[in-house]
Parts: structure tokens; sequence; C-alpha cells
């Protein structure tokens, strides 16, 4: 096989940045192969993404697991054994939630290139991630639009770095007062105006959580400390992320919110490819960038994610079981678009930390919090 | 001395770019020791700098040129062998106009690094200057905002370089017509709404003429073609221009319209050096950036330095030569504002162009420029 040909496994291939972590595959076919899949709930797309891509290792959790998928030459293993086989050069993890923890550590344990989209594994474990990644040589490259953004602009700089500028639609419900946000519709919510993406992601996105996770991984990606990480609203997602540095100069990227270039600068990294499916700016379209500043008090959620990074320890990992156990039950109409901060901050409140966690206590805290926040949802229903 | 001090030579040290470069320099003083400076016509000025900075080489070509300047022991030397003095480490080109190209090439030939404002040097002589900088290995770093702009974003990146972007404040006659433009004003036209530079610069940017001057400059500093080199409109002078790359990505350079932030770039790269003088961008003050194509029709100059620009040859040195005298009429009040455009196309028209011109040939179509520019004027005035 040409040796400049990367081999890929991707991890969460059935949903949103997996597959189109796939539409970049077919797009340059002559660069990379996909040689692992793995998916969780989507047996009919896992199959034909088999038949279609033909990898040697596969892995499926999702009911019906037994049988054979599709009629090719495969072999069964779990996500950890995919991320660590030495026939594969880039880890894609881009399962969502905790789910990809385990994985990302087994790869950057293998000193694997990881090319990570899942934000929970850093929020959750970024310490324990950090050092493993240093002690075995592995490289964590971004997928996010915003960390992307922020490594494409350290290209080529030192250290002199004075604050990242993380941008943010602001999601649908940008200018909604608290109370209007209280009555907000699933169906709502899960209309993100410039981005397409799957529904926990988009819920985050619209009460802003999700700019508090990449806060936290911003920290742990480029080793900077809290204060020196702000949020800057920009509604048409044009401007995906900044760096001021030391002499003020401030360096940003830009393209049309489009998630398959972050994904292909992940994997084409270090060169930058052409692909003609890719979208150019176009400036006589352009005609206006706008910008304000969050509104940390409508959107309580932010601010809670900033204080739990800020405090460390297992904080975050509460932060994370807690916004997934109540985005689930808000997207089954369990509980009301406010809830899922309120249920969140008051688990953080309840939260008996640990401030150098083991991986294990990590998981402990993550599984406490989701079931402090069903507990919670319980009893308000009573 | 301290060995990570760098030495000096500013060359125009009583100009608008000499003076900002004299001020990093006061901000840094640790870093940074003045060993020469250089002016035409501002003898005070020139002497107070003397007295301040202590260089051991001084060069002054204005009136009363003999006597002592200043009481300090300086050494009177030309403007090239300053440029390439043994102690000069960096020598910054703030001279305007065509004064620039013989300390330009003086300094490349020496193999110096070249901090380089002036641009009639790249315009009129580009492939000379280059190709001498490549032989003897010296480095050409742009103090213009916008090259500064794309050298930043060009950063830690590869020659997959897709286009340039050079923005444009569109000046103080953005929106006027043709015919509002023959009637404007010395006044208004030195006017300009984001930029306080000196006033050739500013008239050139009154009539685009100083972007197609960068275009030009561009295409020999990053030696990209012409086709690939575009101007936008952007009034509020934030971005200074970008870069797009062969994935769609685009990189952009950003700050407020203060000239001391690449003049210092360029004296301490590779290196950030932080300096409280410098602004830092407040986005709580900056909420809405605006984009427009430029209007070749109503701004005719920024069409023909393209178009000389593509020609080559001595194309160039007779656009600098027929602008720099059509401006130096307008601001004595004996031609029209919509007259310089006119002049130089027709300028342009007549000149019998020579296709690998030597710098004397150079040297002569500029010259040639001017006295036909004065000739038409003459003529209309009969």
């Amino acid at each position: 096989m040409d040796s400049s040909i990367k081999r890929l496994a991707v991890l969460g291939s059935t949903g949103s940045i997996g597959q189109q972590t796939l539409d970049v595959v077919r797009a340059l076919p002559h660069k990379f192969r996909i040689v692992g899949l793995a998916a969780g709930n989507n047996r009919d797309l896992l199959a034909e993404q088999i038949t279609e891509f033909k990898p040697r290792f596969v892995c499926y959790h999702g009911k019906d697991a037994s049988g054979r998928l599709a009629d090719t030459d495969y072999e069964l293993l779990s996500l950890e054994d995919i991320a660590h086989h030495p026939e594969v050069d880039r880890v894609v993890i881009a399962t969502s939630g905790k789910s990809g923890l385990s994985p990302t550590l087994a790869a950057v344990r293998a000193g694997k290139t990881v090319c990570l989209a899942n934000k929970e594994s850093l929020v959750m474990a970024g310490k324990i991630i950090g050092e493993e990644a240093r002690l075995n040589g592995a490289q964590i490259l971004p997928i996010d639009s915003e960390h992307s953004a922020i490594w494409q602009c350290l290209s080529g700089e030192g250290q002199e770095v004075a604050r990242l500028i993380l941008t943010a639609s602001g999601g649908p419900f940008r200018n909604y007062s608290s109370s209007q946000l209280n009555e907000v519709a699933v169906e709502q919510a899960l209309k993100h105006p410039s981005w397409q993406m799957g529904p926990k992601v988009t819920i985050d996105s619209a009460t802003l959580m999700n700019k508090g996770l990449e806060v936290i991984e911003a920290h742990w990606l480029f080793d900077m400390p809290f204060e020196r990480i702000e949020v800057l609203i920009h509604p048409q997602s044009i401007i995906h992320s900044m760096v001021e540095f030391i002499d003020g100069s401030v360096k940003a990227q830009l393209s049309y919110p489009d998630m398959r270039l972050p994904i292909q600068y992940a994997l084409s990294y270090p060169e930058r490819l052409p692909n003609p499916q890719l979208p150019r700016l176009d400036w006589n379209r352009i005609n206006n960038l706008t910008f304000e500043p969050p509104d940390l008090d409508t959107f309580p959620c932010l601010k809670l994610a900033i204080e739990a990074g800020k405090k460390g320890g297992t904080y975050p990992a509460v932060l994370c079981g807690a916004d997934e156990a109540a985005v689930e039950l808000f997207l089954s109409r369990r509980i009301r678009f406010g809830d899922i901060a309120s249920y969140v901050g008051q688990t953080l409140e309840q939260h008996q930390a640990i401030a150098n966690p083991t991986l294990e206590e990590i998981v402990a805290a993550d599984a406490w919090a989701r079931e402090k926040v069903r507990q919670m949802a319980e009893g308000d229903k009573r």
C-alpha cells in the first residue's frame, strides 16, 4: 500500500461527525483508507459503510449486535482494540458523550495521533489524557471547529499568546429572555441557525453549555489558564475562533460553517489538501460580521461550565454527566429547556468533589451526576 | 553590548513610519538600538532624534546639509553605506517614493534583513530585488499592514495557498461617484478615515492607487500570480488582510489600525514582544465588520496598477513615477483629483515598455513618466 495513504479508524461512524469524516475520505480516496469503523446504534448505516469502505476492524454495540453486519472480511474488535491497533495511523473519536473517554485513552497510550471530536473525554479527564499523551508521544488534533481554528492560528507561532477567543453562534435563542427560554419546545431547540449537528450538541449549543465545554477543552488542548479564554458571540459563524498574541496582533480562522473542513484538516495535517467539495468563502455574499458579548445571566450553563472547569477535579465530570442526563430528559420531553441549567447547577452544588481523581473516580462522578439529575426529575414529577 | 539587542538603521526617520519606528524602539529599549538615522527634509526633527538616540551613522539630504546636526559623535554616510554597514542588523526602509530603491538594493546585496515600508522599491524593481535577495540570503520583512497580515497568516503554513485577499478601507471617498470625485479638495483627500499616514500614501489611499501598488508588492513578496490576489473593501480597517488556503480555510490578521504593530513585528520577528503601548482589540466595542467589492470604474487607479503589474517590465516604474508626479501636482493644487488617474493612464498608454529592464532602465522609465505627467499638466494649463 502507498505509504502516504493514512489508515483511519472512525469511532462513531454513523453519527454526524462520523458521516462527514467518511465524506472527506470519499472525496480524497488517494489520501485516506478506512481500516476501522465503530458505531453504537445504527446497524443499517454501519452495514452500508462496511460494504462501501471494507474496513479490517468493526465494533458495533447496538441492539442485535450478533451476526455479520455485511458480507465483507472484517474482524470484530472492541473500541479500545481498534483505537490502539498497529494498523491504524489516526483514530477519529467521533462518539458522543462519555463513550469517547476509554478509546481516547487507549489511543493516546498507544502513542497514536488522535483526531478528537468528542468533547467529553477532555472535559472529564483532560489532565489524565494530557499526561498520557505527553508520556507516550501521542498527538491530539482537534476536530471541533473552534479548536481547529485556534490550532490553525497558532501554527508557526511560539508561546507568546495573550488570550484565546472562542466564538459562538449564540444558538437559536440568542435574543431570548430567561422566561421565553423556559417555554422553548424540543423542535425549536433542535433547529440550529448555522450548524448541522447531532441532537446532544445542538441542545448544548442552544443552552451555551457546548461553549462552556469548549472552554474547558481549550484549557487542556492549549494549556491555557481559564482567565485567558474568552467567549464572543458571532451569529454568522464565519470566524470560528481567534488568538490574540502578546503584541496585540489577533489571528482568526474563517470559513463557512461546514465540519468537513476541520475534519479534513485534522486528517491531513500538517498538509492541506484541495477538496472541491468544501465551500469557499464568497466575499460578494459576506457583507457583515457581527459580534456581541455572551449573556451569562440568561444562559447560565456557560457560567456553570467555566466555574466547573476552574474548580477542576471531578467537577467537570459531574458537569458532563448532569448535562447529558438533563438533555436526554429534555429531548424526551420530561423536563423544560430552562430545567437543564438548574438541574446541572444543583447537581454541581451537591457534589462532594475529589481534587485529583483517578479515571475510576471520574467515571463514578459522572454516573453519580446522571443519577442525581434523574432523581431530581422524578422528584419534580411527583 | 547584549547580543540579543538588534541594531537598527531607520532610513526616513522623520516620516510617519520612521517616527513610529522610533516610538516602538522607545517602548522596547532593551530590545533595539538605533545605530543609523537618515532623513531628507526635516533637519530639526532629525537633530532631535540624533540627540535622543545617538546613532553611529547619519545621512541627511535636505537643505543646509552642511554643519553638525547635533552635538553627538556620529559619522555622516550615504543611505547606501548605512544600509549595508556591518554594524547594522536590520534596515528599516521608510523613505517615501523611489528614494527607497537604492538603499533597499544595497541592503539586500549585503544580505541584510530589510524591514520594508517603502512600496516603490518592490513595485518598480521587484524582480531585481527578489533575485538579489535570494542570491545573497537577504530577508525582506514587510511593514505595510496588509503584507504584514499576510505574512503572519502564512506563518507555519506550507505552499498550499489558494489566494491572497488584501483588504482596503476604501479611503475617504468610498461611496463617491466619479463626478463627485472630480471636485474633491486637497484637504478632504488628506483626511483618511482610519489610518494616520504621510500625504503621498494618504492621497494614494483615496484614489485606491495605494491598494494597486500593494497588489504588485504582494505579487513579489509572496511570489503569487496576480490572478490569485484579490482586493476587498473593509471600511473598519480591523482585518488587515487574509489568506485562503487550498482546503478553503481562510486566516485573517486583525488589530486596530496602528502601524506600530506591523513595524514592531518586522523588528522583533520571529519573536513577538509585549508592548503595553499597542492597543488591544476591545470586542465590546467592535460590533460590526463590513465588506464590499471595490468599484474599479469609479477608482480606475486600482485597475491601472493591477494591469501595469501584470504587464511587468518597465510598466510598474512608469505607474509609480506618473502617480508620484500627479499626486505632487494635486497636492500643489495644479490638477484635480480625477486628473491623477487620467494622467497616470495616459502615461502608461504612451509608454514604450522594456520587458526585462536593468535598474538604469527602470529609473529612466520612472523619470520619463514624471516628465510626461508634468508636460501634460503644462499642456492642459495652456
